[in-house]
């Protein structure tokens, strides 16, 4: 099943794709819902991110070859942090290259939604508090990065987090392609297989630190290839068995 | 002007002090508003957070003072980071000391409220966006602080951002005494004249970084004095003009 939120004017619903259409979701994406009338077709309905969350959590330096590029050493436990709401973007919109940088990056990753609230979760039960998977880019302002102590600067501007197009629900996560292009040229080819810490240890693990809520989302890492955008680019992230997540980077 | 939250059962609204009585706010917290119905007396009219935010965006290293005890230099920059929203408790709320670490240390801390959305504000023009201010307490894992290079987990804790009791709005936030003290015994005396970064300048660096939303939360950073809690304390922190913030602190 695939689960979008679609926009009509300043109102926005959930919805469900089949085939090309685009139906309102009837229910609660997070409990029991059932498809209901026909809004359009992809491509004529402007998507936004996928789900609402109160807090989008990512992770740092969860494949090896990266962080070997980044020149760090691999981390014992997770390394998390906190990008903000306002960060959110959906596919198509448009990143947002800001005044402060002079070097920002794209990040590939497949983003994890939280299907029911999760606290203290083991890993072995961590599948069944799963929505679904997405698309997202963990876009990234490296110099303030590398001059800053703590990375939310840099990981923090607005339209700094797309996501999307849609929650794909029936996928096994354990070895998908994670692919970034940027004006059609492959960027970074990776495969959720080389994480370091795995889904369900990272579900675990964030969820004895604060309380996960439906709709809330983990990113989970970008894997080797990182490099710079710059206005006028299209990035695009694909993930196998989910789609493609596609922005333009625009000037602030 | 005091605004509250209080909730009754399950149900939860803003409200206005006038003396020790509570009375239901009408209208629009971020907007116009006036005074409605009796709620009942303070100290027995539950009181949660005193705001509904989208982010709290907190700040690192923000006294010298501070800085010094933590063997750190002054930054040239804010240092920001985020706490997730499910960290928030109200007055009286418990802080629950998590399984995970040994060494929870308190950190009494002036928090900004926002009163309108705000982007790339100039710092002679932030006063304008903010609706008041409260007290708050940036709860920390020192030991997981010290450990991890990033400060989120520390940081992020259920229950690890105590805020309240309310949101004074007619304040000037340039010269009030910050004070915590754990079982009545003072541990922090700090001033914010003392701050590194002042107000004005933080709410407009962190406006060019990410939009502010109403009633999202500055936390504007800790003075010397940061030391460790118990299962079993009494942790307050007092700031001049707005009143205490009291918490008990719990095993989990």
């Amino acid at each position: 099943m695939k689960i979008v939120r679609f926009m009509r004017g300043e109102a926005s619903g959930y919805g469900l794709v089949e085939g090309n259409l685009v139906y309102t979701l009837e229910g609660d994406p997070y409990g029991d819902f059932g498809q209901g009338m026909r809004v359009g077709r992809l491509g004529r309905v402007k998507l936004g991110p996928p789900c609402q969350p109160t807090k989008i959590v990512a992770l740092g330096l969860n494949y090896a070859d990266h962080a070997a590029e980044a020149g760090l050493p691999l981390p014992e436990e997770p390394v998390i942090f906190l990008k903000p709401l306002t960060a959110l973007i959906g596919n198509l919109d448009q990143i947002i290259y800001p005044a402060m940088s002079q070097r920002v990056d794209y990040e590939a990753e497949l983003a994890v939604v939280i299907g029911r609230r999760a606290k203290n979760v083991p890993s072995h039960e961590a599948r069944r508090y799963v929505l679904g998977y997405t698309c997202s880019n963990d876009v990234t302002a490296r110099d303030l990065q590398q001059k800053d102590s703590q990375w939310t600067r840099s990981k923090s501007f607005d339209t700094f987090c797309p996501l999307g197009p849609w929650i794909v629900t029936d996928l096994n996560p354990s070895r998908l392609a994670v692919t970034c292009r940027v004006n059609g040229q492959v960027r970074q080819a990776g495969n959720t297989k080389d994480m370091v810490f795995r889904i369900w240890d990272l579900i675990s693990f964030i969820s004895q630190v604060m309380t996960l809520e439906p709709g809330d989302v983990i990113m989970t890492g970008t894997p080797a290839g990182v490099g710079p955008l710059s206005p006028g680019d299209v990035v695009e992230v694909e993930i196998e068995g989910i789609g493609t997540l596609q922005n333009e980077v625009v000037s602030e």
